[in-house]
């Protein structure tokens, strides 16, 4: 098969790569329905994570079972299945606890930017469907394997409930489905902090009832401003900066909440400023496992439509294109064909 | 009157300071009916806080209100009152979400190390007794000045709820009382992290289950050793060191939740450690107003001896030693007869 791989900064390249076999008797394999690049992919391939040699990329996807281990009992060959970009096993303490990303058998998918993934711990990290989607339903059911369900998990990690007054600092895939996570949870009102036309645009369509143009300090004072100086209180950090978090928290009132879900790069937090800001603070790789059969329902019911934020489609063979049209934020997030 | 005035590090004198009276009409003035030192007035005291020029000290109190400004209704002459270290308005939007330490008035109060008090903002901060109390029950009171109700923050903001495991970061006044309020609040194990013989017992006595002397990462592997590997349902961080900080998010368990409590000294916080290590995080300064009348209810019933934790009777006069014994861990906590 033909697949994604990262050689460099800006250099994706689609090549032949080894079929994935089954491994291990908790393996599964899948044909996958699409697959799409993240926002996170954006790091290695601008070069801001240093890569290993050559790697395949891709960590979101869903598909059909092709064929599964002897030990695998709870999903089966044919069956439409979704899963998160970390493996686990959905029994140790920390998934009882409802935090699959930090399992202790966790393993990381990588290479889902192909035709066929092998996934690890099938029986605890797949969520199959009723029965196999419609085709218009795959881009929503794709979302949920990530950007749905970290954007779910910001919004749940900063508290957001009926009434809340809600601050969203990013406005990529991951931002805009926080802000449709927090009006569906019942936020009142939704400040997304963007400077792009077409996601002000899609942010307002999900539940945002404010865009917010300026930036860091300027940022700030406009959040206090329109909250008669008393600040958010819940706000979801999806970029994963220093200037980001810094926002985000001298955004929440006293007693407030800051979740953070895109992997910090370079962020360092000073302790005392965190103590005089009275912040909750919390958040981590999302464990959108802990999500799924809620939000499959969701999507499955058209409650709600996280697909939305593909906003480019190509087929596999063109990724690199895919990501060059993410990076010069030309695309909000695109979806692969495969 | 005399009072109690730092200098420079290690000088505290006991020395003529003006009597106070009442600026402003919502000032209140107590005659105090005992005082004490806090582990945190260590800090200037060691030098690890300038100090500018000779300093009043003191914020811990309880009395008898001897005068109130015009616009005071709440407490009258004659009254026993407490209150806490932050005066506070308890009407602004901070304070009525619980941050009263946050609060938009907020004025902090100094020089409780004398007979004689003023307090600003007199109706939201002070909260008076049904009776005067007996004597009896006046140190308890005053250790729910502060450093009671700043161990039961501690163990309010790291979610302590029936069942859990719990985790005190720090043997000092606060930390035993972030025990007691632990057990209070239902906790089934308590880990106590001290190596001093005395604290080791009054925290026995207050309800650890467990007394650890390793520190750093030997004091986290003993914890993960003794939750099968798990770690901590919450740890109540009450030192405000990097050291102190680092051991306490090591020890909880991914999900968990730590608390901190003591003003940060040189803390930093690495974002990305944060993130995979998937804890929460909340502290501050803590509230005491918010938790005030319930503490005093569970004084006034004896079903909380917080004073306990004064090991040493001192005359106001000789509020030097108190301090030298505090500082060379000679006593917990230092009360001072006026």
């Amino acid at each position: 098969m033909q697949g994604a791989v990262l050689y460099g900064p800006r250099d994706v390249r689609y090549e032949e790569r080894a079929m994935p076999g089954l491994n291990a008797p908790t393996d599964a394999i899948l044909r996958l329905s699409a697959t799409c690049i993240c926002g996170s992919d954006l790091w290695p391939y601008r070069g801001a994570n240093p890569t290993n040699g050559p790697t395949a990329m891709g960590h979101e996807y869903c598909g059909i079972v092709e064929e599964v281990g002897r030990a695998v009992t709870s999903v089966k060959p044919g069956e439409f299945v979704i899963g998160s970009f970390f493996a686990s096993d959905n029994t140790c303490p920390h998934c009882r606890a409802g935090y699959q990303t930090s399992c202790e058998h966790r393993q990381i998918i990588g290479g889902a930017q192909a035709p066929f993934l092998r996934v690890p711990l099938a029986d605890g990290t797949l969520v199959a469907t009723s029965e196999v989607p419609p085709p218009e339903l795959v881009p929503h059911l794709l979302a949920a394997s990530d950007v749905l369900g970290t954007g779910w998990f910001a919004a749940d990690a900063a508290n957001v409930k009926p009434g809340s007054t809600v601050v969203v600092v990013g406005d990529g895939a991951v931002g805009l489905l926080a802000v449709l996570s927090a009006k569906h949870l019942g936020a009142e009102r939704i400040f997304a902090m963007s400077r792009h036309p077409a996601r002000q645009k899609l942010a307002r369509e999900f539940g945002a009832t404010d865009v917010i143009s300026e930036r860091g300090d300027a940022g700030i004072a406009r959040i206090k401003e329109l909250t008669r100086g008393v600040g958010a209180d819940a706000v979801l950090e999806c970029v994963g900066t220093q200037e980001s978090m810094q926002q985000a928290i001298g955004a929440a009132r006293p007693g407030g909440y800051v979740s953070y879900v895109g992997v910090p790069h370079g962020v360092s937090l000073d302790g005392q400023n965190l103590f005089f800001r009275h912040v909750h603070l919390h958040g981590g790789p999302a464990p959108v496992r802990r999500y799924l059969p809620a939000l499959i329902d969701l999507i499955w019911q058209r409650t709600l439509e996280p697909g939305k934020v593909f906003d480019l489609t190509l087929p596999l063979a063109e990724v690199a294109e895919g990501y060059r049209a993410m990076d010069e934020r030309r695309a909000i997030k695109t979806l692969l064909t495969t």
